[in-house]
């Protein structure tokens, strides 16, 4: 392929053997792998994880589970009910099953109000990220809102759902251990005060790591393990050989001097995720020569514009303009959405509009 | 409009005094405008520019330039040449009139020898920022890649261009000034050094905050004026009733305890950019109640994953779930990328794809 432009490129070898270890982890634990589908957002990507038997599968829209509902059938919502979107919500109802995320008794209200036929519900459980969800010792509410469902004609009452947002502070697989250790235990005191109902965790960090599941999980929902990235990689999910995707980026200015090297490739590219190395910001680690060759680092993106990248290198190398760079970028799942498409084996793949 | 997922809207009568004014400004110092329409990517803004006498643009890819050379025919690509896209260039000279950047020799030569037609070129100068262009002092490689452009049948050499970047540093019009004098002290060396040639300035900031240009300066770019943004405002380029942009996110929880709400808002939406506020991290100022009167901020966003932001209220206000707040996002321009259409009058426009 004649790359041009910034072009963001998967290698679907690395992806399976991602995904194969993932499908490892859940099957030894006896749990249902339903993982989140906003990383690639794509029906191909997807289609490779049906091929291995996966048959569940997590989003973070109702647009995405729209998207989604084409081909699957079992699609959790893991995002707090946006009621406004309850028409789309009662177009899907009817057709596939989508499980939802509800956070308060008001919206689950509001829920059963709108809804036109049956809907499964998860509450959503903050262990300690402060993001969404309700705290583990909110125990009337809990109960208030499981015996909601109970009166209520239409909506069941599945379980609780948590993401272990702190996993993604660490900065090494003790670090990941910790958060685990530490957000299960409370997932256990609510596994003890409200039993027989599914347990649903799992991000990306810990999925990666752990290896042992308490009984009491039924399922985990990692995503982004499926291409990886650098943040994971500094947080400590994964090696570098394992990150699945790259962005092909022009040369188009060698500043010898300062010892940079001008990109095509910019915000609108890679998105603004980065990291902090050595107190300088870092925005993707830059690589020469065969794509998925890691031993050829030449430096990092120390700043992004709109459409440009600053390269600083790090060791000496011969470089001219029209050269293409390849970026391994912080952030995978932003990457992808940004570039709207990938290419796996020089074949286009389109994500979600 | 029932805006029940994150929205993008824009204001008509605030877009169109951000023009005038700067439109005033040019007139006043008799300035070419050639406003950046990388902050719209919309064919439908660019006829409001038209309507108001505008003839010629900048844009930051060749493929913008493709974009809005259906409707434009004098357009600067204002990113240096990415020579591998040598095959579009080709294409579009022969029908318009786009005005090149180099900031290299071996550019230069590569674009001479790769060229079908004729093509006028402008070549990067960088006063300070450390991004692209040759410094002031590189006298002997200006002198050559002007004295190549002279033996080229193909290639005019129109002028310099420079972006004053460090303005996006500044935190005041006082700051802003002093960047710009620091700056223009700069071109002005290399005015005196090489006379009778265009010399093109001009980002938002500056031109928003300076209001008397020295004579040797032929146009100025800015881009972001037109819509303007939190970061804008936050140094000091715009009042905070200039921004003409706002993100409209529902709300889908409501956390008493903690004085936050969840929003269905998040990075896929406004972008990663951020500002520092008493420490904190802020993506966007939080309104509630009739979209365009900013005298009812209620908080921040204090933080954003791939679809959930984060508001920290600032003040006791009674809100539900499925109420409507209206953000002022960070960064209009990637917020526009991001989101691919806007609403204006309850409209939709689309964006360059």
């Amino acid at each position: 392929m004649n790359f041009s432009t910034p072009t963001l490129i998967v290698n679907k070898t690395i992806t399976l053997n991602n995904l194969d270890k993932m499908i490892n982890v859940a099957n030894k634990n006896n749990l249902i792998l339903r993982p989140h589908f906003k990383t690639h957002q794509s029906i191909e990507v997807g289609n490779w994880f049906k091929e291995k038997g996966v048959g569940s599968i997590t989003v973070s829209s109702i647009t995405m589970a729209e998207f989604f509902s084409s081909e699957w059938n079992d699609i959790t919502i893991a995002f707090p009910l946006n009621i406004l979107e309850i028409g789309k919500l009662n177009l899907m109802i009817k057709e596939n099953r989508v499980k939802l995320l509800i956070d308060s008794i008001s919206s689950l209200k509001a829920l059963d109000n709108q809804l036109e036929g049956p809907a499964e519900v998860y509450l959503k459980i903050d262990v300690g990220y402060n993001r969404a969800g309700l705290k583990v010792d909110e125990k009337q509410k809990i109960k208030s809102i499981i015996n909601f469902c109970k009166t209520s004609d239409k909506i069941s009452f599945l379980g609780f759902l948590a993401h272990f947002g702190d996993s993604y502070k660490s900065k090494n697989k003790m670090e990941i251990k910790n958060v685990f250790q530490k957000s299960i235990e409370r997932i256990k005191v609510l596994s003890d005060g409200f039993p027989n109902f599914r347990i649903s965790i799992g991000d990306t960090p810990t999925c990666s790591t752990i290896k042992k599941y308490p009984d009491f999980i039924n399922e985990i929902r990692p995503g982004n393990f499926i291409f990886y990235d650098l943040a994971q990689y500094k947080i400590g999910s994964c090696e570098i050989d394992d990150i699945a995707i790259r962005m092909i980026c022009p040369v188009v200015s060698i500043y010898e001097e300062r010892e940079e090297v001008l990109i095509y490739g910019g915000s609108v590219h890679f998105s603004k995720d980065r990291l902090t190395e050595n107190e300088s910001d870092i925005f993707g680690y830059v690589y020469f020569g065969e794509v998925w060759d890691v031993s050829n680092k030449i430096g990092y993106i120390k700043s992004l514009s709109q459409e440009h990248g600053v390269v600083k290198l790090e060791k000496q190398i011969s470089l001219k303009i029209g050269d293409k760079l390849n970026v391994i970028p912080v952030h995978s799942c932003l990457a992808v959405d940004k570039m709207g498409a990938f290419y796996e084996s020089g074949k286009r793949v389109e994500i979600m509009k």
